[in-house]
């Protein structure tokens, strides 16, 4: 197995990424990242998925919350709040340098994805890191309460509204960036992450030319439930799934990438449902250990996505 | 005396506000503050005069340098130099909070008068500090190598280029901020700070409706030199009175004022500049203690200013 393209959201497909950059080399790994949740805060620009990519794999992030920097300082933010500014939104202070960064290189003209690749290269990632568009795409969330952004959405509000649909501003006009549909073409295996389907692979597969890509290569596309037991590890999967009208469960992210994806993981929690899963869809179904409580479990659920790709 | 108008810049305004608030009731001032060095820095609006007043209006300043936040953290600034980033301009932690809070709230659609009435008000200022327009004017320094931007030149060039002239970009269509020509009518002195003619005090003048309101009031107008002995207290003043073939010591900025203000502070080592100054202008001229080494003498300068209003 050489050049594996993953289809990435935060936290889950961070930890993924970082088992597999242990099991192959990592310069054959293209991970393409969601951007519907950037955001604007205080005039910097926020890219929550890619930072914790990246804080993931340059092993900064913060380990209990998967996102973030670990033992990062609170001073600005506590600053802010005295003089009564913008708080709700968490950012450490050495986070808070990555946006600077970020921002100042936007302004001078250069793409997002050149950016992801400087502070990839300065944090010492030797895989490729992409976001999915150099162009503007948000996840804006459909809620009784009418439209929100994503960030009000899920951190202002916690995640709390019950979500009619999701729709991904900018994505008609967004183009993929550079390199991107080649990695794909070239990807010997394609791994969906383990993310949550409407809010990290959905605005990937928005991006016109991403989601033929997938579909056209000869090469497996192995997707993991991040749904086990009925709930989601991290974030709102499950109340979203149960939202819009879907079983959740492992079955109902199945249903969502038949037809997309050859290969379904799930984990062995959910064994039971091989199955029906197999029955109902054309997915290809494994159960396996799939919660990466560690660096091991990490390794193994990356080899196991290997092994079903190479199956 | 009650109301008082102070046109400033940075560091010498500040100090000399200082003393003000100490010797007429601070609701009774207001200062009119640059906006010339204002900049765009990684994405947040940086307002260095507004900031050097308000920290030190406040008492946070670093006393030191003048600017910036007592005790401030670097880890920011840090972090930003170790990914590569902008780091010429020296910012701290609490006062990055600072620029946060004004950028959002700038984003926000609020004018930067009121954020900076809000942060006055947060840190606990009792007099009226306002930026002399809501709307964008930028200085542009004109120099052997072309124009540069005002922090380009003071900051990144270390004032080292020879000044051909300035310009003050935006100020044409600038308004006076809100209740700031109202303040000048009202005042019953109207002080020029010890500030830069060039960089501090002329872009104040440039905003249409400002100079008019200071010619037109029947207060009398104090104008405090900031050439002591030749050189400036802080800054390139000497540096741009040669370049632009002025004199330069307190006879040359006496010159610039002339027909604008009524009386002229100039400091007691260059009391022999006197007679020359109220010989060759229409300026009335007094030399007193003008160096601000320290609250008493803050308070000094500002007695002499106001009691020269009053003679």
């Amino acid at each position: 197995m050489s050049a594996v393209a993953v289809l990435a959201g935060g936290v889950g497909a961070a930890r993924f990424l970082d088992g597999l950059v242990q099991v192959v080399a990592p310069q054959d790994v293209t991970a393409i990242v969601n951007v519907g949740d950037d955001m604007e805060w205080a005039g910097l620009h926020i890219a929550p998925d890619l930072d914790t990519v990246m804080y993931t794999l340059s092993g900064l992030v913060n380990p209990e919350m998967g996102w973030g920097v670990a033992n990062d300082g609170r001073r600005v933010l506590d600053r802010l709040k005295s003089l009564g500014g913008p708080a709700w939104f968490t950012i450490g202070d050495d986070d808070l340098a990555t946006h600077l960064y970020r921002t100042q290189r936007l302004r001078e003209g250069a793409p997002l994805s050149t950016i992801t690749a400087e502070l990839c290269e300065r944090v010492g990632i030797e895989c490729r890191v992409t976001p999915v568009t150099d162009d503007r795409l948000r996840t804006v969330v459909q809620t009784p309460e009418g439209e929100l952004a994503f960030q009000d959405y899920f951190v202002r509000r916690r995640a709390a509204d019950p979500v009619h649909a999701l729709r991904f501003d900018g994505a008609e006009a967004a183009r993929p960036a550079p390199g991107l549909i080649e990695a794909v073409e070239q990807a010997e295996a394609i791994v969906i992450a383990p993310s949550n389907p409407f809010l990290s692979i959905d605005p990937l597969l928005a991006v016109p030319g991403v989601r033929e890509a997938v579909t056209a290569s000869d090469a497996p596309v192995v997707a993991i439930s991040p749904i086990i037991g009925g709930a989601a590890v991290k974030g709102p999967a499950a109340e979203i799934l149960d939202s819009l009208g879907h079983d959740v469960s492992a079955l109902g992210v199945a249903r969502l990438y038949d037809g997309l994806a050859d290969v379904f993981i799930l984990d062995e929690q959910d064994a039971d449902l091989v199955g029906q899963i197999e029955a109902e869809t054309s997915l290809r179904c494994t159960a396996t250990q799939t919660l990466m409580s560690g660096p091991a479990e990490k390794r193994a659920l990356a080899q196991a996505a290997l092994a079903e790709a190479s199956a």
